[in-house]
């Protein structure tokens, strides 16, 4: 259950601010599926606007980066953060991009890896090398 | 300052076991910098050793991802256990794979929109759509 | 589930201690209701009574904050440190304190936006500012 | 020392697009002072402009919450985000804003006890009681 | 659910390089059950030999720690983590071990007693004390 | 540099409150030597006793668990929380107590691979055994 009413279609339908958001999603993403996430940003119209435009920018609009790329970063900052929820939506995002089984076993092993010697760095407080510096 | 004490390349030199690692550790790396995480990492030659194969196993040899994504993904990690260390040391080394300032640009901007995302379905909730189930 | 078995009302009354502290829970927020994390704590009486007393001090008695203010603040920590069960029990109390729906949609733009800078600020290792310095 | 290079004033005035940034920063917290944090973002134009834009929406706007409150709440979460520099930043903000001694005691009171709290409802996985449930 | 499939005993048994560590892991622990982290991981064959190795070499092999400590300070790290799957499996497995109600509540007051010290000690940002040098 | 205000010894002897905590800490301790986080805490009296009253009775009271493995326990904590300052105290702590080098390298060995779990659970969202219920 959640903290805040999730927006039904009839619900958003009847709010024109908030429906011009559903629009464009279902539009930019060529889907009628429009998940739980932006339901339940539906009582906060700012938040949703500018919680939707950002997400055009940096993850849909093309850059240096590749679309699969940035959903295995996406899905990394979740995990750590123990976002059950975002974890589950890019996963199934990267999916939706082509992520294969050894690609996602290949991110696993990093985001374990990496865990593992932050948790040493940080009960070991390693002083940061001068190398590193950037100049 | 450290938790516990960074070895000089003296003293590895006494202490075989430390003393290949250590040799593994410029050999692999074509370098004769070993970083103050190994040197920390020291005083615990198991760990040393598992940590040391780990990293050879999961950032250095060959697979399907990109060595400079595998990075991305540690500093992504890093920057969420907020690991001072990690973060510069990976940083550094996604900078030696080739980093641009484009893709350092954009791995920020994924970063810091996951943890913008992160935070408000950990406040609202949400609850996972069944149509992210695995099947 | 839980790891620990939850009390009833029932265990609660065949223990004087435990009861003491259910009984000034419901007499000091004027409600029959006492929420499953009282239940759960049960089975440590000490821990129970400590953290009773803190709720009492800190978020009971009156002091320089707006006791909604103190909610806010609880729901931040909560969610920064992804605790469903207190993500939910807050916001149930803060509502109950008059939350309005505007308040709650800054208090998650405050949340995220933070949650957006501090990954930046860490990713980017910014160094404090004199200026910042207490005197 | 930063993973990022800070750009001086100097350096800020050669850009236009930066300097217009900066230029607003000053303009709207009517100080000469511009801080490390947008010193180090410079590096990133289109973030930088995205950030800026939040925190004058966020933070500077009027609305719903005081200004002090959200500066309390932006505390706690760089605190359990463990964002040194935000925890500066933000405790130097509130400070300006009017922060008194016991505002401050009782903000840090209210932050330990939800952490302490927190860690209890996550190692004993109390489930979330039905009366929460938002109807 | 999970984002990944769980493998069932007939799924392994089709897999010699899984089911040579199922098998082992039922060996080792002298238990017919194996539980859904192994199954979810089976679909990274790797990293669930790397993580099954790893189990075994720290948690189960003889040293420094008693296997019970062990338990405690994984349950530790596991709270902190927010892993509500590591919570419940450790805190299963300590039970195991003979984890008695009284070392329950303990381990709480710890956890729950360094969680309000560390937020305070990040609120407060307090300098590192010399005296705590590594010599 | 810190937040607060770090009290000298001259300041606390002017504070009749602040003195009796520290008296008491040195008392305790049986050693003149007070951290700078009681030092940095005596800015908010209230919280100051009741924290030292928690650590009296959480860290120092003789109970179920040893002083030695609580400390485990509190460092275990503090990496996680990355607290810079905990983990170096409690590290301090934990050597006056009695640590050795083996034992170290066996409670830096169990943090690291919870964080491994940890991160591999949470990413894969592996669902709770039946079998692990509390009856």
């Amino acid at each position: 259950m959640s903290t805040a009413k999730l927006w039904t279609d009839e619900e958003v339908s009847r709010d024109p601010r908030i429906k011009a958001v559903f629009d464009d999603i279902r539009l930019t993403r060529n889907s009628d599926f429009v998940n739980n996430f932006w339901r339940a940003l539906a009582n906060q119209p700012d938040l949703l606007e500018r919680t939707w435009a950002s997400v055009k920018t940096v993850m849909i609009a093309p850059g240096a980066l590749d679309p699969l790329v940035k959903e295995l970063i996406y899905i990394a900052v979740s995990t750590i953060n123990s976002c059950t929820y975002c974890v589950h939506s890019h996963t199934a995002s990267a999916r939706a991009k082509g992520l294969t089984a050894q690609q996602h076993a290949e991110l696993l092993a990093v985001i374990s890896l990496a865990s593992h010697t932050n948790a040493l760095a940080n009960a070991l407080q390693v002083p940061v090398d001068p190398e590193f510096e950037v100049r």
